[in-house]
């Protein structure tokens, strides 16, 4: 199979270093493009990327001049993943779908948009219908976002409880990782010792993305779940990985037992389907007392994979428990990467004849 | 006035420490008595004590041989402190009691027994009602104790909100400093880049401590109030300072400016009795987005002061917010210097004629 | 006596936060101006300073404006701190001279001026000699600086061994607080489970302050001693204190013993004059195997101590020892403070009559 | 080839669970043993191991039991690693040698031994020459050690500037991770914005052991080399990834472009062998000014290579420069393991015919 061409919007940022890093070796698609702001066009992408990543630069790229985000730019990709801060997002992902691009973004400018598929491939591939309602509305392009690095996680453990027993409140509590901040971060003297019990906008998409992507999709839009969610959310000093305390209510009773059952046999709605990021379970359960912690589980199906432990009863609301995803890996690249890998199989983006 | 002499049993750990520190230089308490284990007796406080404050040892305590933690050796004490863990405290507390001394105690040993005072005086000195009672049982000794250190702020700040609007149920999601384990808490290996979702026994005392100083005194016993909790506990990279996420069901419907203005203007129970270790607010409430934050708020009236902020509605619950208390002064030692005060105040404890 | 007034250039960043806190209740100096940069100009202090002490911005400052950086501005002040970044320094400070002002600058600036004391008044404070060459260059103004944030411990600590044994050559390493950056330093995800090994023109500014410090004035200028240095910098996750590892090849043999007995008879040229920031000892000595440490010792003597430890003889050079300063109070803030506390017991600054 | 068997002593230690990691998957080693202390042994390893790899314990093992430290529990292996403290290697290395067994260890016990080969594979495989001499002391059985976690990179970096420039005098200060302590490490509450400057006995084995790996083995004993060291050593909170910073005096002149020159090129004595846990590069040379840093360069070359960065001249000695390398791979576990294949190369082991 000739590989799928892909360039990436964003590409010196702490996602898009993610994405290079990923896409240096990746089966099904052959990274062509690197795009960045007008700033940053033209030099070479070492000169300008700040690489974060314990492993290396890929040599191949270090050189490559990076250059500008337009479709003009990038004519040569079969799709582009976008990997920009919101604000350019809501000016750049735009002109790509104009110009009849596949977009698979990491960015929540769009995410809430009603024919915008909010996808985490095991959870809600079924999504991707709206593409087709997209489409008539841009004339060809569309894009597929993932939800925020502090929701999959969580999305990926709720799912397999609201299937069966039925999730109607949800109470969380996050200790989410400095990487999830991007390379502009909190600085150091911020963190060390110390806890930021605050990440703007973040409860906001917790509480609205969770309920778009249990939703499902009717009439040509996701008719959104009836669960509410409240959010705390607090900046610790990790490096990788956000944790998340949650108390659940459920429609009908269930114990910890059950619960655990459900999220160990969680397969999701693509196990089929041989993605290359696709993890063995996209759902872990660990027994020991204090588990999951992010140093230790963080990699857990090569960073795919969500890990729950300490399911209990919640005296207050039904269940509780900890969940931990890697933020930098399933909650942004690993997951946009997924998508794509989803869009591919299902016949939604291929290599174009001649570019 | 002459001063009340003190003792410390368990003088050599973390809470003995801070006891010995705050001791050095207090108004109506003169510090008298070192005491330790068996393996410690005999030999000078400064070679058996790992010292950790910033603040140095004080220079009159260094070379002061530590006492056995036993009755006959602290004769000349008024009254004793006890920083001992709870399984020594179990066993020596009792023994004291006994002897007919007056102690105050860190320790959960004795916490929930139904006629011992589980005291922070703003919330609720009359609970000291309960001393005559075990005065009684124990024939003349009693103990009273303050609450966990992750509880104390948790109370201070649902107090007001209780006396007003009643408190049903409450969601709290902790981030516990590093301190609050002690001198033998977890490696620097565990704990750098890392979050440790669960603290041995840690939410059993928080779920049930809480109800009972929220209770009343009837019929020389303590009826509990009717407040479920259902707490999720983490060790995160903090020294000292525990910061808590907290959603709230209130019987009566409340604004979160309402919610301010109850904790702003809370005085409790002791406001008039010039007690030395007392803040000028028992809750000092944060109007920035990101505050409270473990290191700028913890020393907040001299670390005795509950700081709460981000007060907000919870969608699931009805109310939601941060607090932070500094687990090793108002949570601990700060706390029981505190309880001491009122006890002398109260006439519970005074210097004996000779010794 | 009347207190002499000061203003604060520089006063929203890092050390003008911490000169504001110091000076707001000093009994020498009253504060009645903070500047800053035209962009901050205008507004009140609290809303354009990211406040990050422990200590609270002091009410009585909160909403006062914060004034332009013109002489113009602060004609009420007998004195100004300069806290300004190097840059602005170069272009602001030469203004107030010109217009007469005394200046104490914690700026790197000027500090090797030949005319220019680089003063740590236990070690030097003889360089004050230079103002009168200085003030006739400048038409009646002058400017006192004091080292960089990781000279000021080792200087303290070389001075009585240079006094009594000659020090020839000196190999540090250091490991720097992350508060000496400032507010803009190293992010978190930087320096989590990590340790930069260079801060940008650090190394030079130790091979050179020392020498200029341990020099002597000799018509009409410094003659510097004859001392080389050899520095290593790394930044480390620590918040405040710089600790430094240093080897010193003295011109007479010494054992540590001696060392030692130098280091904690060293009184300097001040002693007796009862200056307010002064501590009880400049260089203090630990005999534990294993001080100083950071947290534990930065805060000696008020944070004016430097404290000193494992001196034992070296087998490359002649001795070797660690030295730790608290980088934001002895070698900022409050190393300036002692400066100006200096300079007004020398007769150098005094309260103007009329302003 | 079959595979040669292997076990570990001290396998339920930080070292011995790398080991254990390590050998899982290698293509000349079977594992067929854990050995551990009397009070482990018989329980299943993953109840006796606090695991604390990010990767998981290798299923295969997880329920194996552990064996007792005794030769005759560990008869099916034709060679032993010990991961064993420094007491515990005194007493059962000894014991293992009389038996007959190859040991590859990485204790401290017996490295400086005068029959006892201390190897660096690159730097002095010719060492290996004193096993014959040893064999005859033994009986037949023999033990090949790897230096102290803070002396490889250091003399990793250190061998192609002697062999090319004559080193003769080095000052090395070391920020060391806390793994290097083990699972016993220092508490979190000692290292969070803290630096600990004392390690027990570390600068007297930096001392020592790099002048016996600089040395050369003539008429069966290791003549050392006149190289005199200086070492401050520093415990930092990072988790892995010791750094040194380092200044160098050399016999012959040298530039920083030669020392880089020389480092680059550096093959070492086993360039050819095909060893599996040989990196590319022993030593590589960062260019950037801020390299290297542990979180970013202590996995380069899988772990084994030592990186060097800052290479400049030092005004006290000749050279300065910063090396980093990982302790807990480099340093330990990949060390020995090294070790083991040159063994196994020079046919020093082999599979024996029946067990």
């Amino acid at each position: 199979m000739e590989r799928v061409r892909v360039g990436i919007l964003g590409a010196t940022g702490l996602v898009g270093q993610r994405l290079v890093d990923r896409l240096a070796s990746h089966p099904w698609f052959e990274l062509v493009a690197l795009a960045a702001s007008d700033r940053s066009a033209g030099a070479a992408y070492a000169e300008v990327c700040r690489w974060s990543l314990s492993s290396p630069l890929p040599a191949a790229w270090a050189s490559v001049p990076v250059r500008p985000s337009r479709p003009a730019d990038l004519g040569d990709c079969d799709l582009v993943f976008s990997a920009l801060d919101p604000a350019a997002a809501r000016e750049i992902e735009p002109a790509f779908l104009a110009a009849g691009f596949v977009v698979v973004s990491n960015s929540s400018a769009h995410r809430m948009e009603p024919d915008v598929p909010l996808v985490i491939p095991e959870v809600n591939a079924s999504h991707l219908a709206l593409v087709e309602k997209q489409r008539r509305r841009t004339g060809g392009g569309f894009v597929v976002t993932n939800p925020n690095c502090s929701v999959t996680g969580l999305a990926l453990a709720l799912a397999p409880l609201h299937a069966t027993f039925g999730v109607k409140r949800v109470v969380v509590a996050t200790l989410q990782a400095l990487s999830g901040a991007g390379l502009d971060g909190p600085r150091g003297l911020e963190v060390v010792d110390n806890v930021i019990p605050f990440i703007p906008r973040e409860e906001e998409k917790i509480e609205t993305e969770v309920a778009k992507i249990l939703g499902r999709v009717r009439g040509g839009t996701v008719e959104r779940a009836d669960v509410t969610v409240s959010a705390h959310c607090h900046r610790v000093p990790t490096l990788e990985g956000h944790l998340e305390a949650v108390s659940v209510e459920t429609e009908r009773p269930v114990t910890a037992g059950e619960a655990a059952d459900a999220l160990r046999g969680f397969q999701g709605e693509v196990a089929d389907l041989g993605l290359p990021s696709s993890p063995a379970a996209p759902v872990l359960v660990r027994e020991q007392p204090d588990r999951p912690q992010p140093r230790l589980d963080r990699d857990a199906g090569g960073g795919m994979s969500a890990v729950v432990g300490r399911i209990r009863a919640c005296p207050v609301l039904t269940l509780r428990f900890e969940v931990l995803s890697h933020n930098a890996v399933r909650g942004a690249a690993g997951g946009a990467l997924l998508n794509a890998e989803l869009l591919l199989r299902r016949g939604l983006v291929s290599r174009r004849a001649a570019s």
